[in-house]
């Protein structure tokens, strides 16, 4: 009966619903309240915050046991946040997780990530939201460490409050916990994907491209950026604002000249 | 000869390069550059910043004449801006533009356009980048009143500097260029798309939704932001920055405690 004043946990990622990541994550948080989770079928990696409006979306309950309800979504992890909200649990959850994602999400990383689209997506809707992410590439990566950090953020969601319109990016150093250095507020680092793209022939002679981008850091030399907390062995915890307006700009672009 | 000294304008759109919204586009930036067009080849609504890193990208000349070439790619508008820049122009363009949409990207919606989606892209490589959205659904709109406003746009782009970093999100009421009020500089609406999804079931009799939102205006008492100058008929000019940090939350989360 206690049970039931247990909050809604909801839990997506990017990676599907088969990931070791969304698993490890599942287990870290089953402890502190019901579990939902609405995850796509497929891997959904760098769809950004895409929305599916051309094809039907479909839900599909794929486990269920005590405070743990699992569906598999064929849209993108936008997609299944609102599919979550308004079909599978019927009002908003009081916590959202997303993740853990297999690989950074630090830097610009965030606007081509799916798991913090999941994280955003509810904030939006006031939902205290945070997107993990491990930064191993390693289909084999050890989820350990990142599972401690969950527990520990998420004790901290229980009892502190986060602004309106501000989610979390929590990226995990690939070390071991012992190793960890602690935990590092941060900023978003300033840089970029140089992409160099791939050119090949197709048998018929066609060229096709694959992209594949190399991660330039434009203040390599900054201590309060999440690059650099994770190149120190730190967790990077940034926060996130969904108002994404240049409010110091604005007094300067009342002065352009809108008579031309 | 002349000709030679022209900036480089790279124009790509989320609605295809096929769109009405873009051909209007391409008309109102010719006279002010070389124009190299990268769009989809279908059109990308909904697809916020979304990259193609599962299928092979395509790149097709579709058209070539004085000083404007056309492209269409199969893939995203983040995707077209990248292969635009690395393998069709070969450098970063001296002006970006995105557009003009069929349709809104006020307020929230600014996360999942695709259209403001090409111009962070650009506005990454510290490319000067604007996305312009209509806001009219009717395959029929009008652009007469959005092409002056990208003429007045543009010519402001080439005589003023926008921060690093910073983009513009310019949004055109769906009204004739005599009914214009002018222009606002604006900050992104607080406000949430409430999802309503539409559920049918198949001829199998398995049920499939179709998304289907409705907006959700946090502050319609506020002028200052853009949905309020566009229902009073101003365009809506709202800065965007794409570092998206809460510094004013730092401090406050910096005393979390990570001990736990």
């Amino acid at each position: 009966m206690e049970k039931q004043n247990l909050p809604v946990i909801f839990v997506t990622n990017d990676d599907g619903v088969n990931a070791r990541g969304i698993k490890a994550l599942i287990e870290a948080v089953r402890p502190f309240g019901k579990i939902v989770v609405v995850a796509p079928t497929e891997g959904q990696s760098g769809m950004g915050h895409a929305i599916t409006i051309k094809v039907p979306l479909r839900l599909k309950k794929v486990h269920e046991e005590d405070n743990l309800l699992i569906y598999s979504c064929n849209g993108t992890p936008a997609d299944c946040v609102k599919l979550g909200v308004y079909e599978v649990i019927g009002r908003v959850p009081d916590f959202l997780v997303s993740g853990i994602n297999h690989g950074s999400n630090a830097s610009i990383s965030v606007v081509y990530s799916g798991t913090i689209a999941g994280a955003v997506e509810a904030c939006l809707y006031g939902v205290p939201a945070v997107g993990f992410s491990l930064c191993d590439w390693n289909p084999e990566a050890d989820f350990t460490a990142a599972q401690s950090v969950v527990r520990t953020i998420v004790k901290n969601l229980i009892t502190n409050k986060l602004p309106k319109w501000t989610c979390l990016n929590v990226n995990i150093p690939a070390v071991s916990l012992e190793k960890l250095q602690g935990y590092k507020v941060c900023h978003q680092t300033h840089g970029v994907w140089r992409e160099e793209f791939e050119k090949r022939n197709d048998p018929g002679g066609n060229p096709y491209y694959w992209l594949k981008g190399e991660f330039q850091n434009f203040e390599p030399e900054n201590m309060e950026n999440d690059e650099w907390a994770l190149a120190n062995h730190y967790v990077a915890v940034t926060p996130i604002r969904i108002d994404f307006t240049d409010y110091k700009f604005m007094a300067e672009l009342k002065n352009w000249n809108y008579n031309l």
